[in-house]
């Protein structure tokens, strides 16, 4: 058991890893570090018992913790580190959740000439819609998987106990260069992301919306589930993925367009194709998943 | 209680029928009309206790039938009336549960010069992303919407019937003119399936694929869960609507376009007003079939 952890940003998977980390008593104390503007989120994690105290000063919060999880939108991660950076320790061990690893690595690189040996950028494959620290879940990280892009800046020291940690989160920790990372995440959460997003604006803005939600089945309800993900969470990953996004986007509206030349032609038999293959290969994604 | 139900086609929907039929004790015979390439399946069907017995030949088939429900995919509806026309019934009930509602009708005008007064297209919002009578489930229908789209020409009888059949499924029974039926389903349904399939095939074409699949979290299975629906059912569905499915890809990919163009100038309030409206247009969704 180590002393103190501190996250920065108590959101749902700030606060689902403090309230993991306290179920698996992994800590003494929990602290967050976080924004005035965030006061009521802040009071709330605390009234749930998911952290101890909240800080708006970084010395205070980060002052004697072992552990500090920068679990706020990719975008404010420049910030944050910045802010951090006066106050880094070289014994602490400090690690973030962003979806993105490319722009965190930049942004270390940016406040500190280059990655601190003891910072190791990290992203657990969990989540939900949900956003808030009311939908933290100690359980979100239990058997899901968390992928590491270590930099060779890292100190073998800062990999395993980072890696350790999330494994006593209930993760099973992978590691992978972070534009591999970048590139496939691109394919299977951001992609899908924008998907959703493009196609419930669209309908969202016809005047008969109404009448196609009232008759929306469960296919739509779980097509469109991630388009009540966080706003500001998802503008941020796709700013700062967009090297990878915008190819695979513009590689999906070519398949499009080419759907719509099926359906002009009445082409049966490409049509019937392409949907065989799909079908296949989500059977080959089940599969994989059940392993 | 009615004497005899006939099912043209025992599949998911065709199969569900039967049994909620059965479980509900709205007939006593349940009996299948199918092909002889079929033949597994509707042994299945007759094993699982679902249908009676089956027919290759519509005139045994419908022989003394009540009701008949069409339940293959839609572009076997025009054949599968033509079949029944030479042993139409003017006192059995006739309906189908094709997702698309104008081709269903075109094909009935093919056969018969007119739709008949005892043939009353329908459409259930529910489903699966299973296929064959052993996905069947007997509560399929139950708190579920279903849509008629009478014409001028249906009687007044055989509307009362339908509905009242539905009903007893456990349907909520709407009615509203085919092609609006059409215009809404291809915006909540085809389009999604469409979305799905596409971006499966794509990524299942990919050297890296088993990696993609590998990582991928809850939101891309649910977000892909229809990508493992039937393929014949949906190139028919998709072939069936593609007036209305054409202009909603074409309007997509604008938008698409437009994300595109938004990551490529790191433009963060459209984005950002982009993914909020979508986020709270998906808010009225949830409340609306909360309803």
């Amino acid at each position: 058991m180590f002393n103190k952890l501190c996250i920065v940003g108590v959101g749902l998977i700030g606060g689902s890893v403090a309230s993991a980390a306290r179920k698996r008593r992994l800590c003494r104390q929990i602290v967050a570090l976080g924004r005035r503007e965030d006061l009521e989120n802040l009071q709330r994690a605390r009234q749930l018992g998911i952290i101890d105290a909240y800080h708006y000063d970084p010395g205070s919060a980060v002052q004697d913790a072992d552990y500090i999880v920068i679990a706020t939108p990719v975008g404010a991660i420049e910030a944050v580190l910045a802010e951090l950076e006066k106050h880094w320790s070289d014994t602490a061990i400090y690690t973030d959740t962003g979806s993105t690893k490319g722009s965190v690595i930049a942004a270390a690189k940016k406040v500190f000439g280059k990655v601190p040996a003891n910072f190791v950028p990290a992203h657990p494959i969990a989540g939900s819609e949900n956003s808030g620290v009311d939908a933290a879940d100690p359980d979100l990280f239990q058997d899901k998987r968390l992928i590491i892009t270590p930099l060779p800046d890292n100190s073998l020291q800062a990999l395993t106990a980072v890696q350790e940690f999330w494994e006593q989160l209930g993760s099973s920790v992978a590691s992978m260069p972070a534009g591999h990372h970048d590139a496939v995440l691109a394919a299977t959460s951001h992609i899908p992301h924008i998907l959703a997003f493009s196609l419930v604006e669209m309908l969202g803005k016809k005047d008969e919306q109404i009448e196609i939600f009232q008759y929306a089945a469960g296919g739509f309800k779980d097509f469109t589930r991630i388009a009540s993900s966080d706003p500001t969470m998802w503008r941020d990953i796709c700013l700062a993925n967009s090297q990878e996004i915008v190819p695979l986007l513009e590689e999906l509206q070519d398949r499009l367009a080419g759907i719509v030349q099926m359906l002009e032609n009445q082409d049966s038999g490409t049509l019937f194709e392409l949907f065989t293959y799909a079908n296949q290969a989500r059977q080959r994604f089940l599969d994989q998943i059940e392993k």
